[in-house]
């Protein structure tokens, strides 16, 4: 996965909508609650597994083809979101990341998942 | 927006990460929680907003500047889910919009946010 | 509703578990994935819903049956780990009713949604 | 634990309330989002947590702390939420652990945390 060409999926997604006339209903505060749901449905999948078969998805396709669909579900509403924000996600992840950066120094977060308000 | 060079952020983020040496927390299943947690800081914006206030987010620089950490936040985990699972999003979204045009035929759906099961 | 009978409620759901051998995927992590993977089965009942909508669980009853489903499953997730974490409910609602006193004074929160940060 | 006196606490939590004169802003839609926020704050705890650590709450007073301050928000919503809708708690869980043992026959779900509409 090199790119997402987000122009040509909102260009399909978009007509998905109008399609069906769906707008009407997705104010960013019901987009959000959409997201949330979809978010779940992944959570769900791993819910009872152990974190090392969680990591087996690749290799298991009936698996993987039940991730694949909440990631696309998930990154449908995300980029939705996105756009009716006026958000550009790259250049967003980018910011963040230096942001991050600075939150959690080097030698004080290596090995070491606490968050950054009790490092 | 018009794409999202997943290869350059990838690379951006898996540096932060090794940096830090947390991979080792990372199973999908960590991450999957991890995603949801940072899907409901996002909703947390809106959970008192009015639907038509949640619209504004583009004119309001305080409130978009929220959004936009939230939606990166999002996105990191999704993508780096999508990674360790062997899932490409772009061709994802497409087969999954197509899976939807099927469940939701315009004539049935039109106008209407009931779920297909109830359709 | 004046009280809830915990000790009847986890003597019942206890017993539903033990027979299916299923608190061997039970530990406090996985409980608290299966809570917010419930809470969002809530939450999509109410997404494409005006809030005034949601207002009106009470007099539809095909509504009302789908939220008392999921009110239960919460509750269940809820009860079971309070229990595995030796959490009294009831007293630490009232606990973190005083908190909330302070953290949000009566003048200073009065009609005003925003979080105590803000305040 | 052996009771929730819901009268009580939904009489202080009211009066939280009422004094703040924040019910405005509690429509079930929005409470539903709230509750899903709170739920996401305890899964937070243990995002990053083996299995096996996230069942040493009881015996970590700090951990228990933070995840005592959780459950509460959780109830406090969940009950709210109940009270609008006209939900008795107790009764709905005892018919929900009912439905619960038709849907998954003890001798097909023994040992198995597959969904019902796997077995």
């Amino acid at each position: 996965m090199k790119t997402i060409d987000v122009e040509k999926l909102n260009s399909v997604v978009s007509n998905f909508i109008e399609e069906r006339d769906w707008d009407q209903f997705h104010s960013i505060k019901n987009l959000s609650m959409a997201l949330s749901v979809e978010t779940s449905e992944l959570v769900e999948i791993f819910q009872w597994l152990k974190e090392e078969d969680s990591n087996n998805v690749k290799n298991d396709p009936k698996l993987k083809a039940k991730v694949e669909e909440e990631i696309s579900d998930i990154f449908i509403y995300l980029m939705r979101i996105a756009i009716k924000s006026g958000v550009d996600i790259e250049s967003s992840v980018l910011s963040k990341i230096e942001k991050n950066s600075e939150k959690y120094p080097v030698e004080k977060a290596r090995g070491n998942a606490r968050k950054y308000t009790d490092l």
